[in-house]
């Protein structure tokens, strides 16, 4: 049975998702651990993407193939009970058997955590951004607007594993006020390169604190060259929110 | 001449806000050790209060003299650049000498945070109180207006260092939904007894768990023994989030 698991997570706890051959406790390596005790044999986990080192996760999504009957309830608990710290299984369910963590997800949330202000803010400095300068959101979100749409990311994406394309559809970019002096860029669309949003973030403080202009995003994003653009945000400041999949398959995931 | 400082610090950092001296690192001791670093000598610092191991300040107050002439953004700089992770300096004043800390403290304000959901979130463990059963608020707002005004507060004082009286005045007592699931408990007076708040709000949650009534919490009040209320909450939950002085003192007080 192929079961559909919502995580969420720590990134300070962890050095990213992905499991490593040399070292460094990792999020699916953990879970993968987790899981070899509660259904006693070793378990394949496959999450619905690779969240860097030190990004945080609201809400991930992972699948495993399991012969155990799982009940929701007693799991999620002994799940809990052992998993270190930092890491939290907040649902489990039972999916169908063409159901894919990866490639099935149709449409991706994150969002971006800013603490604006001239003094660190020592409670969020390892879940935001310290940016001092004062932001204006109403220029980062008409420079946000140029994101919107179907575009070749190419100038926005770290290099790593090779991909089919790098053109991706951006459904949404906002930046605002979440409160006093936190601000939250959140982004969505069908799927993200590597570092994507940091990249993106990055870009647009760069713009913005430089008196940057819309053309001059647009021309980085027409360039469809990394070294267009500008520095990659730190990662803790990123949060995968969620991961959506097709409507038709959800119907089909129970939760236990 | 004598300093007026304004510190934050988040209490997972440190071992309490209380100078130790058998190891363990503590508030008091880091900001001697950095302003024996910036002003060229030992100098001893004077806090509003001790905080409690685990627990966090938003604005705590401290006080220092120094012959030093002291340049207020270089000071703050210098400052933040060398205090270990958790602890910032957010504005420093010339204070009259007459100025102290400790004893010139009219009024404080705590705050108490719960996340109220019944998964636990990895974003707020070390810095709120994980609650899994639904709070009634308007049931422990019901239950706090017992605590307003003045009364002998024994029956939630922790042993330690002997004080003069146990009567203090509370002027605000109020729970709220602060967002989501985030639950906030804001408590100010005249002056709290040693781990009062922790031992107010452990009572609060105890008695709204246990279906317990006004007439309940009176009664504990009224017994004047700690045995009489409920077990302390945890300090990861707590935050001094304002120190009061008289308005004539911060009349006479300078930000640099």
């Amino acid at each position: 049975m192929r079961y559909k698991l919502l995580l969420s997570y720590d990134g300070g706890c962890f050095n990213g998702w992905q499991k490593q051959t040399l070292g460094g406790k990792t999020v699916q390596g953990s879970v993968e651990e987790i899981l070899a005790q509660l259904l006693n044999g070793k378990t394949r986990v496959l999450g619905s993407g690779r969240t860097d080192a030190g990004a945080h996760a609201v809400g991930q999504i992972a699948h495993f193939d399991s012969e155990r009957v799982i009940d929701g309830e007693k799991f999620l608990k002994g799940f809990n009970a052992i998993a270190p710290e930092g890491l939290v299984a907040k649902a489990i369910f039972l999916a169908p058997d063409n159901f894919h963590a990866l490639s099935s997800a149709v449409h991706k949330t994150y969002i971006y955590r800013i603490w604006n202000h001239p003094k660190l803010s020592v409670f969020q400095r390892k879940y935001s951004l310290w940016v001092q300068q004062p932001l204006d959101l109403e220029k980062l979100n008409d420079f946000s607007s140029v994101l919107l749409g179907l575009h070749d990311f190419r100038s926005f994406q770290t290099r790593g594993t090779p991909v089919k394309t790098t053109t991706r559809e951006i459904t949404k970019a906002e930046w605002r006020r979440r409160s006093g002096h936190n601000i939250e860029f959140r982004i969505s669309g069908n799927g993200f390169l590597k570092q994507m949003v940091r990249n993106i973030v990055g870009t647009l403080l760069y713009l913005d604190r430089k008196g940057g202009t819309k053309a001059d995003l647009e021309a980085i994003l027409a360039a469809m060259d990394r070294q267009a653009a500008k520095a990659t945000a730190p990662a803790q400041g990123l949060y995968l929110l969620r991961v959506d999949y097709p409507e038709t398959l959800d119907n089909q995931c129970r939760k236990l």
